[in-house]
């Protein structure tokens, strides 16, 4: 797939072309932007995401109380076209912030004081543009390792992630700009947990599996949101989630699935509606044997049960309440590495083919 | 470089060896084990690691006391050799707790309970038979990238590190079974920092300065410490940090350079006496005129100071010394995302050329 590059500029340019106008008629400035609060955050029934309503605000120019957030907006908007989108280049959030970071002119006034106000410029920039901040050039972070039967293409470089040993492809901040040269798997697998990407890796599971493995070592991040959603779109994938039998593992895969709050309004660009969950579960529990491994809920654990499962997009989702009423009922949950108790390779030996081919996932 | 593996099972041989042996002359079975704690943790100036003294300890069977440890240490001990040596198999640490995590036969008491008891286990085993953990075969987290001017060999796969593209190889958990097949690099540049290391891989600053760029994205874990210290011995490679400039930069700096206390046991494999700190300094702020960029200290940075300023490590260190006293004067800290101001290439086009070519380095 080529990436397509030229539209960003322009949109920008546009963005400025407009102002200009305003000005040259003798209007007073203007900048229409979505609202990105919760209050316009709706869950999709449809389209199975989190996506933003039609709520808008304006941003004047001659109003004390939006004249400096018309400035940073048209402030970073010209950053991010000159020194980013015209030169190539990318910089993270942290980057944006000290170059935004200066006097206005004539004044003792910062431009920006802190990172989130010209964070929450650059999400304004995304909903006012309809670009993504990746689109924009604009990273976070780094994280993540894949292995498995796919040759991709970064910046010029032809990798072959099934020639990459125990350690695999780095993940870059940005996955749009990567294209899929040949992919030979059957689906991806996708874990929060390295220590269990290490496990497959070691055992070659992708190999014996035809797959390809995607580990976050942390939070799930846009950059590997954005790659398994391409995955699944371009190359039609089915994409698995691998995670811990606790809410916090369900959390995580309906970030990956629906979406989140703080970044509906990027939702199109990041959601993947097909994903199923693969495990572990609280029916893996009495299936596997594993009624000793569970550890305890505590009080922080119930609360965020009862928080998660009253959520729109899980409250009419039969497979997760069963989870929640399980997890309540056993009064625990159980992580993903207690299946090395049935031996080191119980999960890719066993486990792992065993659910994938009778197609026991959750939604 | 040929990784040994022969030794490994062979030494815990040798430990249960010796227990039968004690059996068989009817003595009370008992394990020496060096003693971990800070007691007997020393600095030793001439080899400028810090390393474990000459204490002691005794584990007996037969001793209320001593019994459920004597009898971790040695179903562990099993388990390293049946399940991880015997097999050429790794696990992480969580994986070997749950794998230890039974019942005692005969009695309702686990042999582990928590995590935390498996992995001192673990440590004194290393201290027991003078192997590292991860020549035991466990791993701990995966973490960081690599690219730049070096070819190396990951589990038979032939890994050319200058074309990954943006993202990079992914370092295993375990780094001591790498070997390095071409490096053509002058130096290393380690960072923490993944976002510094996405803005130099994208300036190709390795290509322009032949060299390897490494980044831990988080902190620095024994893979890549014991990466960076191969490097510097086989290759005869300099190693050079970039940090903030705060006492946390500074931390980070000296445990890659002399250890720490929690694993001083391990400190031959891990330290790096000859690793050089690049930057970013006090000194800096003012030399590119950066003082627009400080970042006040709190109550929390200042206490730390004063305790990071008088570990033996750093109190006969006249350039420490001389940068705590500047961040105490200035009353600031500085991140080397602050260079950006100077122009988003600054750091990869001047500052770090600059400074490397000038030898401008602290101790």
């Amino acid at each position: 797939m080529k990436r397509k590059k030229s539209k960003q500029p322009s949109k920008l340019k546009a963005l400025g072309d407009d102002i200009l106008q305003q000005i040259n008629k003798g209007k007073n400035p203007n900048i229409v932007v979505p609202i990105r609060a919760l209050s316009n955050v709706i869950y999709n029934e449809k389209t199975k995401t989190l996506e933003l309503g039609k709520k808008r605000a304006e941003r004047y120019f001659f109003n004390v109380a939006h004249a400096k957030k018309f400035l940073q907006t048209v402030e970073i908007a010209s950053i991010l076209k000159k020194e980013l989108l015209d030169t190539d280049k990318h910089e993270h959030l942290r980057g944006i912030f000290y170059i935004a970071k200066r006097t206005i002119p004539g004044t003792d006034v910062n431009l920006v004081d802190d990172q989130v106000e010209s964070d929450k410029i650059i999400e304004d920039l995304e909903v006012i543009t309809g670009l993504s901040r990746e689109e924009l050039h604009v990273s976070a972070n780094k994280m993540g390792s894949m292995v498995g039967k796919i040759t991709l293409k970064d910046s010029g470089d032809t990798i072959d992630c099934s020639r990459l040993g125990k350690g695999g492809y780095s993940i870059p901040s940005i996955t749009d700009e990567l294209s899929f040269k040949k992919v030979n798997a059957k689906y991806v697998l996708y874990m929060e947990k390295a220590a269990i990407f290490e496990r497959l890796n070691e055992d070659k599971f992708w190999l014996k599996n035809n797959c390809i493995l995607v580990t976050s070592q942390g939070q799930t991040t846009r950059g590997i949101r954005r790659l398994l959603q391409r995955l699944a779109d371009e190359e039609k994938l089915p994409i698995y989630v691998l995670c811990d039998a606790d809410v916090y593992g369900a959390y995580i895969y309906s970030v990956v699935k629906y979406g989140s709050i703080a970044l509906a309004h990027a939702a199109e660009r990041l959601t993947i509606p097909s994903v199923k969950y693969v495990g572990i579960t609280m029916d893996d529990v009495v299936k596997y044997d594993l009624k000793k491994q569970i550890i305890k809920l505590d009080d922080k654990d119930l609360a965020r049960i009862k928080q998660v499962a009253q959520y729109d997009w899980f409250k009419n989702n039969k497979d997760w309440q069963r989870q929640f009423k399980l997890m309540k009922e056993l009064n625990g949950k159980v992580e993903i590495q207690a299946l090395a108790t049935k031996g080191i390779s119980f999960i890719s030996e066993k486990y792992l083919p065993e659910k994938i081919k009778n197609k026991e996932f959750l939604n």
